[in-house]
Formats: structure tokens, C-alpha cells, sequence
């Protein structure tokens, strides 16, 4: 029996060369040559290779060890190190073999068996990189917007009516009543513009989507904002730029190791992104359709890297009849809205604009999309109040995570998807 | 027409004395005087004064300007300067009466108004102080926790079914599936500790609670946290230690205006928590009930600081029959358990303790207990391939904020609360 003592990383061995000490993590890859053994030890820092000069060491990989040994220099071990006269004492019990083995370099296996086995299947190196990269760019998110006065908020996820969009949302027992699974915070973060003037919420929303596609998941996780007292939506935009450069910023000095293994090459964010117009978006496109096709995405992409050297694009203006009621239209020509888009690298990253902020403007809204206002009526409570033109954004969190590493599909980029075939694990 | 500008907060006015310049924010509240009118304007930082030497701005409180004047300084006025010679526009609509008079330093309304009117009623400092405290209090958690290596996860919130308690969970229709809330990331957690060996998640859980009390919440957020290679329970209350100490400073250096406003006394923390074991709780308290009642909580802080000087108090060594089937045993007193509930101000704020940790004690404690493998059959796998020992625990965002700020209703504390009557605003 080893007695506990401070534990020591893998990354920090190189700076206790002579010394003899403990470290802790999972058995990632056991080696048998004929005089000696190597065995590779796994912990959150990084890999620790240990030597047997006599046999021994016969776990099955993945088994949990915690090895007493001397650190000794070794140019062709991992790191310029490696642990001699080892005392190994098991943690857990003798592991299961996993799906696969997760100590090769690539992952022999398809999506469908990574999910099923999430638990131990995230665990290679390869397949934990993205969601590091995600816990990287929410901090960035957050420490933005915080320098930005922004307040946290906690918005309900059950609401009483399926308002936002109608369709596509999951319904619920509440102590007997009738509810939903909200589609997003929008609501809640416009009401609390009138508390806060600024707020963000990074928390889960729910699309019942019946699409079984690589983009879709029924669980997203939003990263939303909302702002008071702009002129119009170019204020939300420069906001925008300043919480993707902060999210860039965090992944590099957080994840930067994931960074690497995936090879992922992070973009640089211009101190001003380059802007189009929807009007003029379309009439360099040569249509007149009233929405982006992807194609025409991936086009205006390529677009603004060639003429402006920026993998991010904000296409602005997009029609009225393509944005919810909240849209405010734009001054002069009614027909476009003060609404952007955000594409990066071919693919719509954020939605946001500026909303109505005038109860009677609501009112109109509504009637002229022949919607009652009976259902909005707590919501459009707020309005009636005094509320500041404002605006905001979201930006879906797995869908930059998977843009970013250029992973073939989104349930790579959350932990345990929920889709419409997937409730486990 | 006054042509946008960049706008000053009323907070940075008395670093403007003598400038021509514009302020925005709602009309907080209108004095005519016989000779003059007074104009206070509330932003996000604070009040600013405006005087009108001519009768006008008569505008309804609540409503939204934007004024353009010169900053004068005077003793008399909030923050020592007001703003003289205005020129005022609205940028909202005329604002319709709010519940009650918000510029009153007191709350003259019960808390059904305030809940029924939360998007209007929040703009009270008194009532919207709780959720600056908590915003800080989560910002202090996640900083603690990400300078100790931790990573943030998101966890479905929607499982298939209904593990952890059995009562009090939220049924859901997934695509045409039955399907539960999450009542905790729990599971989700606990195999996260494969992957990253510390992690966190700071978001909603969901409980059915068919209890009407000031303490119930059918929604709140839950601070999560779960940490690998522990040598028992107290390397997680030395986190627990740091993260509400983290938490503290943050409330005193984020929301310091909102803890002078409400009068918030915030504690010490001690370098280290006092802590007492279950069984001697019992002992003093003269009693051998298996849990502790109110009463008995009250008086063992009330000891705690008495004897420790401490407002915090760990209660450690609960009995098994009161803890979760994944709660690890005490060592030669296999009656108790690893586990703890940390005692703040007479209430219990965190519960966490060690969990098992290899799969063949789950199998044997949900054996004891008389309960099938089976529906726990994707928890358990993570614990087959490799677990090290390990420990967390959840802290409840809201009670945290009714116990530091003393309100009387925990629904004081969330913005908009759900609970077994409340699914709007």
C-alpha cells in the first residue's frame, strides 16, 4: 500500500528529473518488449512513460493506476522523461477492454459506437480535443461580454406556450398542465434589457427537430446576448466580432493543445468584419430568391476571403419575410430588416439584429402577420414599459466547435448528443 | 432630432463636469418644484439628476430617454453633479404605470405583483440586487474552478429515464417517446471524471417538487462540480472551500453596489472550514435520529460560529440510509459514509461526498438496496472501463443567494421562477 502523497502531473516530470514521486491516471498503453516493459500512463496533462525492468505491470489499459517511481532522463521518452523502479498499486478495477483501443493516434471506429460508449470512447485524445476547444470558447464568450458590462442571467426552460416558432417544440407534463421545452432565451433576455441593459445567458435550448441530419441536434447549448441603447444592428455586430475574438482568443491560450492535435488553424478575426448587404448579396449572386442557399453561403464565403482576406462575413438585411415578428424593418426600405447573419467559413455562425422596442410597433407586427397578440401578452408586457431600441445575437455553441475543428459532424461536438433517435447515454 | 453620440453612463458624469454630452436610461422619477423640475434618470450604473429650469419633460416615469446637457456640478445632486440646459428626446414609447412606484427606496408590493410583473418589476435596485449577487456568485465558482484545472461540460437535460430518484421527475413526450427532465447532471458528471478528471456545469435541473414553500424551486441552477484521484471526501470539501470563498470575493468585487444597497453581510471564509462528523453531531445534540432536522442544522451553525468563529460548518459521515446508492462508505464504519452537506448561516448549502468508483460495488450497493442494474446499465459502463476514485458536489445557485442576501422567498432570487403554480411570466 502506497500512501497518499502529493500527486505530480505527467506535464510537470521533466522539472523533477532524480527525484522519486507519484503519479496518478489511466493505463493508455502497456508495451511488452523482450527484456523490458513500457508502460504508458494517461492523466489530464498529458501522457508519462514507465519503465519495468522485470516483468510485471499486466493490467488491462484503461485500468486506473498510481505509480511510485523515480524520474529519470530518457531523450526518447515522451517529454525527455520517464519513470525507473516503479511501485504500481491499481485505483480502480481491472478495465474492461474499450470499444477500441484508445491509444492509437486515429480512431478506428464509427460515430454510431463512439456515442454508444461516450464514456469511455471520449477519452481518446482525438475525440476529447473539440469539447476542450468548447469549454475554451465559452469562457472567451463570457470574460467578453463581462468587460462589456454584461450581466449573466438564468432564464426558464419550461415556458407555458409554444410561441417562438410553433413548430418543433417538445411538449411537457407541468403538474398536470400542458408546457414546452423553450426554443430560446429570446424573450426572457429582451425583458431583462429593461433590468440590466445588457445580458448573456450560455445555457441549453431544445428543437424538436424531426431531422436526422449531421448539423442537427435537439439539445444545443446557445450562447445568447442581448443589448440596449444601439442605434441600430451594427452596434450588436461590433459586439459580435468582440465576443468571436475573445472566443479565438481563449481556445488558443486555453485548449491550445487540442488546437494542435486536431490540427484546427484558427481564424483571425478582423478588427472590422466585412459586411454585405442581402440586396447587394443577391444581386452579385445573380438571384432573387429571398433567402441564402448554402451554396450561395459557401459563395459570399469565399467571397469576402478573397476580397477581404476574412474568413468571417456579415451578410446584413436580410427580408422581412425571413425574420420573426420581433425584427425591426429597415428605415427606408421596410422590405429588408436591421437583421445580420454571420458566415464563417461557408456556414451561418450567428443570427442577430435589431428588435421592435415600441409595444405598438409589436402590435402592428403581429397583425400584419394576422397573429393574435393573446399568446405574446406577458412578453410583450415589457414593451409597454419603456424598453430602449436594442438588439442581440446567438450563436450556437457545438456548431462553432464543429466549424472550427472541421469535424464531419455536430454530435462530435457535444458530449452525449439527445437527437431524434438518440436518448443514451 | 439629437444625432447619436457616444453616450456616457451616469456613474462617469463627475469626470464630465463643465462637458456638453448625452446620458440615456429610463425616467426613474419626475419632482415638479414651483420654480424648477427635476428629471432622475437611471442606467445601468446608477441615477444622474437632471434639471429643468423651464416646466416640460413631462413624460411618464419608465419611459426611455436620451439627454443631451451640460454636466454642472452640485453638492446637493446624486454623485455631486446634474445635468443643466437639457435637450431631452424619448426613445421609447410613453411608458404605461408600472405595479408601483419604482423610485421608492422600499418595495411597496407583495410578492405574487412582483413575480406576475417580473420584467418591469426587476428594474427596482432592491429587487433586481439578488441577481447581480448572483451572477457574481457563478462568475467567483467557475473562476475558482478554472484556475484548479477544472473544465466546464454541458449535459443533456432530457434522460430517458427516471434514475436518480424516481418521484418528483418532469415527464416529456420525445418524439413520441417518454422521456424525463434531468433532476442532475449526476451521472453525466461522474464519467466526465474519465475523460477530464475535473469538471463542472453550471445549469438547470429540474424537479417535480409538489411543495409550495418560500424554499422550492421547480427549476434552479445547479453548481456542479466532480473531481478524479481523491483520497476521500475532504480533498472535495478543500474545493468546496475554495470555490465559495472564490464565489465571495467575486460577489464583493462584481456586486458590491447591490451588497451595500441590500445591507448583505458577507462572511469569512475560513482558511479551513470547521467540520464535524454525523455521529459526535448527534452525540451534542443529544439525539440519534438518522438525519438532521431544521432545527438541529440551526443550531450547529449557531455552535460553529460560537465555537470556530465560523459561519460555515461541514457536517461530515452522514449514514448511508440518507445518501444516494453511489455514496461511498466509511471506512470501518460502514453505517456512515464519505459524504458531506456544508452548513451555511443554518442552512444546509452544498451536499457532496466520495462516490463508489468500481463497478462492482454499484452492482453490490444497488443490490443491498434491493434495485435492478438494469435502467442504471449506461451509468454504470463508464465505471467497468477504469474509474479513479473520485467526489464531487452540487451547490444550489438560488438558495445561495436567498441565504446570502436574507430575502425571505427563494423566488426572490431567480428571475423568473416556475414552480407547481408559476409557468409565467
Amino acid at each position: 500500500m502506497i500512501h497518499p502523497t502529493t500527486r505530480v502531473l505527467a506535464a510537470e516530470l521533466p522539472d523533477h528529473v532524480g527525484e522519486t514521486l507519484e503519479i496518478s491516471g489511466w493505463l493508455h498503453r502497456r508495451r511488452e518488449l523482450k527484456s523490458v516493459t513500457f508502460l504508458i500512463l494517461r492523466d489530464r496533462s498529458g501522457l508519462a512513460q514507465i519503465v519495468l525492468a522485470e516483468p510485471g505491470g499486466d493490467f488491462p489499459e484503461e485500468t486506473v493506476l498510481r505509480v511510485r517511481g523515480t524520474v529519470t532522463a530518457n531523450a526518447q521518452a515522451p517529454g525527455g522523461v520517464e519513470l525507473t523502479s516503479p511501485e504500481i498499486e491499481p485505483l480502480s478495477s481491472l478495465a474492461e477492454t474499450p470499444p477500441f483501443d484508445l491509444y492509437r493516434p486515429t480512431v478506428p471506429a464509427v460515430l454510431p459506437t463512439i456515442l454508444d460508449h461516450a464514456p469511455v470512447t471520449l477519452r481518446h485524445p482525438r475525440l476529447r480535443a473539440p469539447h476542450q476547444i468548447s469549454a475554451a470558447s465559452v469562457a472567451g464568450f463570457r470574460a467578453t461580454l463581462d468587460a462589456l458590462s454584461f450581466t449573466e442571467i438564468h432564464t426558464p426552460k419550461v415556458v407555458s406556450s409554444a410561441t417562438e416558432s410553433g413548430a418543433n417544440v417538445f411538449a411537457l407534463d407541468w403538474f398536470g398542465r400542458q408546457a414546452y421545452l423553450a426554443q430560446s432565451p429570446q424573450f426572457f433576455k429582451q425583458a431583462m434589457v429593461g433590468v440590466f441593459e445588457r445580458v448573456y445567458e450560455t445555457g441549453p435550448v431544445f428543437r424538436a427537430e424531426p431531422h436526422d441530419t449531421a448539423r442537427h441536434l435537439a439539445q444545443y447549448t446557445s450562447l445568447d446576448a442581448e443589448m440596449g441603447f444601439i442605434a441600430d444592428h451594427r452596434d450588436v455586430m461590433a459586439v459580435v466580432r468582440e465576443a468571436v475574438a475573445g472566443m479565438v482568443e481563449q481556445v488558443a491560450s486555453r485548449a491550445g493543445e487540442a488546437v494542435q492535435l486536431l490540427g484546427v488553424k484558427l481564424p483571425e478575426v478582423p478588427a472590422e468584419i466585412p459586411h454585405i448587404h442581402f440586396a447587394d448579396a443577391m444581386a452579385m449572386l445573380g438571384t432573387d430568391e429571398p433567402d441564402l442557399a448554402p451554396a450561395h453561403e459557401r459563395y459570399l464565403s469565399e467571397w469576402a476571403l478573397r476580397e477581404h482576406g476574412s474568413e468571417f462575413l456579415f451578410v446584413t438585411g436580410y427580408p422581412m419575410t425571413k425574420r420573426p415578428f420581433y425584427t425591426r424593418p429597415e428605415p427606408g426600405r421596410p422590405r429588408y430588416s436591421n437583421s445580420f447573419d454571420l458566415l464563417f467559413r461557408g456556414l451561418e455562425l450567428v443570427t442577430g439584429g435589431q428588435r421592435l422596442h415600441r409595444y405598438e410597433d409589436y402590435v402592428a407586427a403581429l397583425d400584419a402577420r394576422g397573429e393574435s397578440t393573446a399568446p405574446y401578452e406577458s412578453y410583450l408586457s415589457a414593451f409597454a414599459h419603456g424598453m430602449p431600441p436594442h438588439g442581440g445575437f446567438a450563436l450556437g455553441l457545438e456548431r462553432w466547435t464543429a466549424r472550427l475543428t472541421g469535424v464531419d459532424n455536430i454530435r462530435r461536438t457535444t458530449l452525449f448528443p439527445r437527437d431524434l433517435h438518440r436518448l443514451t447515454p
